[in-house]
């Protein structure tokens, strides 16, 4: 059954969210225009402009990232887990549809090729139409995007990678299974030596069990586990996180190996990503970094 | 003229914030009780009690504090710059009506005295009713609480400080004269040597113009300035920053020179400082870090 629209749900003129994990705060975006509006074989699709937040792709009545701040989510998910390996260079992404951590990943001078599964050959086609600075990353040469279901790709594929990064909505709807057992375990078998997993890890102010679950998960699976955080207003709290893991007990994600300069960042148009950011996006509140160690068995 | 009530603006049945610099995206909470509703001779004031986020103080239709998140605001704006200095006996907090600053900073081992000036007695007066656990640091023994108007104090007080915390609302309103070139002149003549003011800041993604002239102000006044930023939901876009400056080219903002050890943080009951992400909460993404530091003439 399609989830109530979120268009004129709370004020007319305005789209609501009320497809996440958390819907309250409610938050709403004055709608300038609606650019498209329709369903998928999987979700609910929801493009629209806004004055203040550009264009913005909703699926299933939840934000996937607007035109003003999602530089921040792609370049995070793409260069913590990308510069804490010394040499990258074949990359999976799981999801990612709208092609921003694509744009993101294919920039890094060290990955040679990327392989991409979406599931929802709608989002891709869509994003190119109406977000063509984001799905601009499908252009790359290094990108073979595959339409199909990212579950069934990582349980079954013979390649084997440096970096795989999962870039999925919340865990309800399509995006469910990319959060279980079986998923991060079918990781881990696909990850060469010295491999680095990212994953969109949720909200440390609203999603403390289900963070909890998932790293309690994850370090019974991989050598390192840890949790980094990030600023992005349009998000539930303004706030989202990312599970870090890797088969190796030699990765420190804190500290970048690759270290990019300022012309080379100004050559790659960073403005979230910077080294210091990305080693101060692992330091968490009190409450947050008290939850995460005891869910990984530190201390 | 009062601002049209939030209460039932967007959605029967809850408060939608109209009254900040921000008021896109429109943050709305579910209401479950109210529990009161008036004007004082400054402002609209009302108090609610939200299933998720507790009660919720909101003046002129801006959310001031939740219970479920205003730790994060009061710890940092106290602590950040109480730690920064050697010996900050005596302490003044201009605003703050709702007790939680008092609160944080009476708990500090180093500070003897703290001067509160808050020009809205009747929100003092309900914040004992509405929110104890906050006003209860009204009940130190630490502080002399004086209604009135900060500026006034601030121009024509004989006390001189070693650290000077604004705990004000948006410079719209009431507080719009925390945020003038007279205000901080005025700071700085009541600073004792090496002495450290810290201000609300505002948000990092929608007030990059104000934060500019206030930072350019500043750095004009002060010897050393520097921007701050932390998390917290229930504020547009799950974001604040603090202007922290010092009449001292000694002061180092980003390492703290009271560490507090995990027996203490405990027994203080800090939920969101540690001088881990006291340093860390001065990284910022790279686009806000390359506006700061020009406004503050570096590079």
């Amino acid at each position: 059954m399609a989830s109530p629209p979120g268009l004129n749900f709370f004020k007319e003129g305005y789209f609501t969210e009320t497809g996440t994990m958390n819907p309250e705060p409610s938050v709403s975006l004055k709608v300038d225009e609606v650019l498209y509006q329709g369903e998928s074989d999987f979700q609910r699709i929801l493009f629209f402009r806004s004055e203040k937040f550009g264009r913005v792709l909703c699926l299933d009545n939840a934000i996937q990232c607007t035109e003003f701040d999602e530089f921040a989510y792609q370049e995070m998910i793409s260069f913590l887990p990308l510069n804490s390996h010394e040499n990258p260079r074949e990359v999976l992404i799981i999801g990612g549809g709208d092609g921003g951590v694509a744009r993101e990943v294919a920039k890094h001078p060290k990955v040679d090729k990327i392989i991409q599964c979406e599931i929802d050959g709608k989002v891709v086609e869509l994003s190119k139409e109406f977000l063509p600075h984001m799905a601009c990353g499908f252009a790359s040469e290094k990108i073979d995007l595959r339409i199909g279901d990212g579950i069934n790709f990582v349980k079954n594929t013979e390649c084997r990678f440096d970096v795989i990064i999962t870039d999925s909505s919340d865990p309800i709807g399509p995006a469910e299974v990319l959060y279980q057992d079986d998923y991060y375990a079918s990781l881990n078998k696909i990850l060469k030596p010295g491999g680095i997993v990212c994953c969109q890890g949720e909200s440390l102010w609203f999603d403390r069990e289900f963070i909890r679950e998932v790293l309690g998960r994850c370090s019974k699976i991989f050598a390192k586990v840890d949790y980094s955080s990030i600023y992005i207003p349009t998000y539930p709290g303004g706030q989202i996180g990312f599970i870090m893991a890797s088969n190796s007990e030699e990765t420190d994600f804190r500290r970048p190996i690759t270290v990019f300069s300022d012309d080379e960042s100004e050559r790659m148009r960073l403005r979230y990503y910077s080294s210091e950011i990305h080693s101060a996006s692992f330091v968490l509140p009190r409450f947050a970094r008290k939850y995460v160690d005891e869910s990984l068995g530190r201390k």
